[in-house]
């Protein structure tokens, strides 16, 4: 495949305007690590402006609006996941959020003594839950299965009248697969479980249908596909039939029926206000606002479109260019169980990585013990830097990589 | 006493030259409510610049300066706290960090079955400990009691070996009122008790001597008298002679002891890293670290000293010029017994707060049911500025106060 046929997929892509918006220099290696932190869109940045001039010239005062902005981007974020209003909220970080809400499920189903979650999911949904675990008392049954269908065959054999809560990303950080959570969430339903369901890897680039799917409970991180940040706040979702049932453990004032009547004791604020806690990052919620106006303009469906596309190619890429040399595709090959990243196995994938990004060539990241995620993000990535990646990447294979790359201290 | 006086005390003024970093506006209200929300100093608006500047440009390989800020800030603001380095980590929100720190506590007295607090504290502290009352089956005792004192020796009668933890905060939120923390920590101590004191009202205008007191744990936040903007993270200390024994229950990636290797189970990292969660929020952390630089720069004693002859002032002035009109003193008149802010009280509290607002004039905040604080901070409050909001606040109350003062929805 020549570089003319990427070039000429460029020239067709409906969301090349999308890419100005980022204002991204003409040199520089290949990013291709915006699902881990993506890059700043124009509008976030100028939100962030304006959050600073607010806090400047309204000070104190600025609290009239800025109190309504966790459940208010968060209804917003509810279009882009499929959520109606009422039951999203903006807040604390993805791993206070999945504490919270894990906590709240198994505590709703006191009967019963499992949490189901799957090996190979990012260590924080891991950790919490063993934390949960043993806190109260509670088995952690952590499957182990690469492929999504062979997970969530497992997920089926392991559910029983003892399972409280099955936790699961919708796609995996590492190997970009992707459940079919409609389905696992019947399953466990039919079980009597709730499930929880880490969006962090899918929503702002897969489409995601938490209402159509009838999960019970998600959570969800802005850094990377909805580029707001690093370290911008997390989300939460909780579905409208089990808010007056599930009772999140951290009670502080901004969950309070009347906040500011300061009474004696905690009486929860009805719906998804009760899943808040302490005071909310402002600029943090004006960039996630921000953000997910960006997608509004150019819509989830056009950007799932050419995300789809992007991994094809890099997929075609990979066995054409990189299979030749002893790399190997980490990512399911069917469409339909696939995200937004594309992943390469090579036994020497640590010190290709390293190469690249030491060089110059191309940002993707390395994940243990032995693969290289390449998250091509939608709205900035074009078909030639998908092209020029691998090339790179063959390139450095074949000629040989750093003897001893520098290991950072974050990977 | 004349205006000339309050200009002459701003001549002497050895912080007159802090003020300058604020570029506050000429006209506009007094501003005397930067213990709720501090006004932003040039060098943190810098550093939020600096840190989306670094986004844009670094991408994820920010992450390997990044990394480091949550206890790199934290070494530093425990220099301003008392706190030996390795102790202090900034991160979550007030009330996560409040939660982590009380449940660590309790759950390491098994024996022991309540939690000791003031029924005048701050509500989030107050909401977090009943939760975690709640949810361990431990007892809530809240004590009430006025003055600071009186909170003492009541604290000093509830103490006895069913006692896990005792929460106060070091200030007063409503009436400044300061509890002598070494002291409290003896007699808990004694009694075996674990404290945790919150800083909020405190930490960056009064004197703070953690390791100095001795106290267990700490929890506080940074956009009061710390200036690191709305909603900036939270922070906690944990004492070193505990981090072996203490446990906080939320287990995420970042409190890991070997993070990126992202291993099948939960290690807590070696002391105070432990006791972090999920990915921390970079710009708000990068504004935390240049606020301490500017406190740095002038002096916490300086400060301290300004900070009192503020409110000694702002006392003067209270008993001058409200008393006669019905306004009360809400604040401990002993300057051993006082914090950074003054409370004002008077049946009309809430329309002539209110009304003061409304009309431009002065921003205090009120507080239920019958007081105003006013919350000179010592970096950029001026002598004038007490002498003129007294001044404003006693011809409302004089002429008239608006009669159904706009409810606004955040007080």
């Amino acid at each position: 495949m020549p570089r003319a046929a990427a070039e000429s997929l460029d020239r067709g892509d409906p969301l090349a305007a999308a890419r100005e918006l980022f204002a991204i220099p003409d040199s520089g290696p290949v990013y291709l690590d915006g699902n881990s932190l993506g890059r700043p869109p124009g509008p976030v940045l100028a939100a962030i402006e304006e959050g600073v001039r607010q806090w400047r010239h309204e000070l104190v005062g600025g609290w009239q609006h800025w109190i309504d902005l966790p459940l208010a981007v968060g209804d917003r974020l509810g279009r882009l996941v499929g959520a109606a209003p009422g039951q999203v909220a903006v807040c604390d970080s993805t791993t206070v959020n999945l504490y919270k809400l894990a906590w709240a499920a198994v505590q709703s189903r006191p009967g019963r003594s499992s949490i189901v979650a799957s090996a190979s999911d990012f260590p924080t949904d891991r950790y919490v839950l063993e934390g949960i675990a043993a806190a109260l008392g509670k088995s952690l049954v952590l499957l182990d299965a690469s492929e999504p269908e062979e997970l969530e065959a497992e997920v089926a054999r392991s559910l029983d009248s003892t399972t409280a809560l099955v936790c699961l990303s919708h796609v995996n950080y590492r190997s970009g697969g992707r459940l079919d959570m409609g389905s696992v969430t019947a399953l466990a339903h039919q079980a009597g479980a709730l499930v929880l369901c880490d969006l962090s890897h899918s929503a702002g680039a897969v489409p995601v249908d938490l209402d159509g799917w009838d999960v019970d409970l998600a959570a969800g991180c802005t850094y990377k596909y909805l580029n707001s940040g690093p370290g911008a706040p997390g989300y939460l979702y909780v579905n409208r039939r089990l808010q007056d049932d599930l009772h999140q453990p951290i009670w502080g004032w901004f969950g309070q029926a009347d906040q500011f009547e300061m009474g004696p004791s905690y009486r929860p604020a009805p719906g998804i206000g009760s899943a808040l806690t302490g005071t909310p990052p402002v600029i943090g919620l004006m960039a996630v606002d921000a953000s997910l106006g960006v997608i509004e303009r150019f819509g989830i469906s056009a950007m799932w479109k050419k995300s789809q596309r992007l991994t094809d190619l890099l997929i075609e890429l990979v066995d054409g260019r990189l299979a030749p040399l002893g790399a190997g595709l980490a990512t399911p090959r069917a469409p339909g169980r696939r995200g937004a990243h594309v992943s390469v196995s090579h036994p020497l994938a640590w010190p290709w990585c390293r190469t690249l990004i030491d060089r110059g060539l191309v940002v993707g990241d390395f994940r243990q013990p032995d693969v290289i995620r390449l998250g091509p993000a939608p709205l900035y990535t074009r078909f030639v830097d998908c092209y020029d990646a691998v090339e790179a990447m063959a390139g450095v294979l074949a000629d040989g990589l750093d003897e001893s790359p520098r290991r950072p201290r974050v990977t």
